[in-house]
């Protein structure tokens, strides 16, 4: 059994006028946030205030690169080439950068948002081109990536450490991959269940599939997400259950500094 | 009479499918740019590409944030906040910066765009926001300014190095203010004259006004516009005409150092 | 006594994955729509929803053009010309139009939208650009602007039918105009001071200033906002108090008919 | 042979400060032209203006509608949903459609455009979807598609009128496909070849693939592009070939005239 372990959430997802989330709420139960950085959502403002609120909450921050879809929350696939995926990480990661620095704090991984996290899992080239970006801006930064999954293999071969996520209220199949939103069950909305899927990939590094087979599966990082409804409750008992297991919460850097990775 | 002085344009002010001005061949003659941060034009890839020219004529870099209208193409005056300012400013330099990093050069200087530098002159508040953008960023960035305006003011309040900036081809009231352009005879077109109020402004820091009348005028940097027809020439004929009176043409990197002005 | 006066709010102010306001709650209430057209809010999903949300509750339906900036909610006031104005306002009404005529439904009016509604009421070019584009575009469109107002001086000056608008929870000034929401007391948030100031209106078209000094207003329309907290509330207590003084809640184009004015 | 065929082009693709192609020019040598709507390209006050231009030059005037996605220019497909398309167009046709009205014009067509009319030939869904909208908002329109291709096998079956269009200067494979752009020689550049394959689509409505077997294609509207270098010298010669083969160059309006199809 693991003695530490991450839990993420995506936060700063408002616009302008319009606030999504309960990012104060849900911000006293994660290890590590996923900031939103203006194309998919967040602007400038509330990439600032986020960054303070991380912080105030010690949780470690992250980019959260997305396309440039604000209309369509990042979540529409765009066909967009290797060389525009560079781009847009870069200068999101700059910007958010800029606000981190501003604040005396410091970035310590990156995580597609959307569209873009499952292109990059359905090809290494876009998953190559995000880490590509990645390691050009700063090389000690951590990917978070699909447990197993295509963004993890390139931060692997661009020598960067990667951190393997799983889903605590998400059903997952047999081959390690999640069951699509829109089938039935693909989200676990009763506390129990994912209270259990979460000693499950804690204890044993697998959980138990659709059909109730085992599946092995790395994790470093819990994603909770912020814009459910009773978010903050879940965050809160997959908090309670890793700790009741005598697991500490934390971010990557801090359980990269307990295992001796070399960043 | 100043041993060297800078000429800056703006640059990398397309967007998308848009090309706009001929960056390639004015680089050759400018000494610093100011580059379109995605506000008001410019995005990712043109930033990219932008930046290598500027290092390939080793043309010193500056930011060039401006209002979020690329509609509008940053010239329309906005209401926003001294706070939105701050924000907007923040966030262009970050963007700009991880491109400049990512390519090994560095940012020597901001300069704000179109509306947002005129906002900035009419008011000391908007001055005062770009500038604690600026510093809070990176208190080694210059800023660029209308000579003698507000810009400077609020730089040299903040301890920031600031650089007067006259216009080459432009007209100028006796109170040191630009004769709209609205107004006929607001632009200098002949390159005999513009080669004359060069010379004015480089031999005597003064020039002559609409009226022939001498104004005095500290000038650290001559901008030539990048967008007007033939402004490769008129880039051309500023730099010859400085160079032709024994004045080197430099950055204000360059220039502080040669003035031992500690940054 | 007038025998029948309007209700009017804003909706559809949601845009892509982002929600605002409770429409469907509020829409019970009012007897017309202000409908956001995608420049400060609004998006085309969302239009179509809420036009069939307003005839669902045979609420009349209105066009909410706003400035273009969905960053600022259309609230920053811009310097656009008067023909960017009448462009954008000929754009948005006919965006609008296609949804409504896909709907079978057709649109009684036209009411600006934050800034622009405020421009309109600070200059008279602003309020000709509009009501020149509501004009050409169909002259049969009621135009709704702030009691005794620039807006509706445009309208009338260009014979098109113009509604008074009064505000329930806002607190005037003994000219008329509004008390400005920065200063305190400027929303009247107690049920019971809104019924009273309601009554005042539809009873004396008057009301009682911020010093308790009697205001003539001439009231058509009465609007309540859909973004506040208990916003369906208010709009019950409204309609609720107009009813209670025996006068019907009725849109411009019921009204016009009862009053025979000739649209 | 024919007796009348249409000369169609993309126009109004410029957006804010930035201008693209020489419509004023082009417009000399086209029968119909395809206006952007403000999603890929154009803003209310080009369109207004290139609405203009197309009727001094007694042009027929076409909506064409794109993916919402300025910096990509309309050329990245997006996975939106049949939806979502919908809507898309029916909001780029009502914004259109008043700026016509307000000309005193009418809209005659609609061409989608980039990958929006990619995505319409290679998905029927797609193609419905746009067909849907068009259909719903006025039947009368005509839908330009490629020659025996799914947007008007879309447009058939809903019973909207079509045009079969080719491209004067791509190559096209056997089955009557383009060649991709990415490959050599799908782009015809000498205006003899060009001349040559017009008159093939002309006389015998066929042409020479790139192997230089014949292609039995129907054509009732040749495509020529606005923003290729010498574009409007192709567009004349275009016209001039058409025309020498005694043909009358001519809008689908007036082409369905001549055929007494039952509009």
């Amino acid at each position: 059994m693991t003695l530490t372990i991450d839990i993420n959430c995506d936060v700063g997802e408002g616009f302008g006028n319009y606030i999504i989330g309960n990012d104060a709420e849900i911000l006293r139960h994660v290890s590590s946030a996923n900031i939103a950085c203006g194309f998919h959502a967040g602007d400038p403002a509330i990439m600032r205030k986020t960054i303070r609120l991380c912080m105030e909450n010690q949780v470690a921050i992250g980019a959260h690169p997305g396309l440039p879809d604000i209309a369509g929350f990042g979540r529409r696939v765009m066909n967009v080439t290797p060389s525009e995926i560079y781009d847009i990480v870069i200068y999101q990661l700059g910007a958010l950068y800029a606000f981190v620095k501003a604040a005396g704090g410091s970035i310590q991984h990156v995580k597609p948002h959307g569209a873009l996290y499952h292109m990059a899992e359905n090809d290494i080239l876009v998953a190559t081109s995000i880490v590509k970006a990645v390691a050009t801006f700063d090389r000690t930064l951590a990917v978070y990536g699909l447990s197993g999954g295509r963004m993890l293999q390139a931060a692997d071969e661009a020598n960067l450490i990667g951190f393997h996520e799983a889903f605590a209220d998400r059903a997952y199949r047999l081959d390690g991959s999640l069951v699509p939103r829109s089938d039935v069950g693909s989200v676990i909305v009763d506390l129990n269940n994912i209270s259990r899927q979460v000693i499950s990939m804690v204890k044993d590094q697998s959980l138990l599939d659709v059909n109730g087979q085992r599946v092995k599966l790395a994790v470093d990082t819990i994603c909770v997400h912020s814009d459910t409804a009773g978010a903050p409750d879940i965050a809160k008992i997959v908090r309670q259950t890793i700790q009741s297991l005598g697991v500490e919460v934390a971010s990557p850097k801090k359980l990269s500094r307990l295992m001796n990775r070399n960043l």
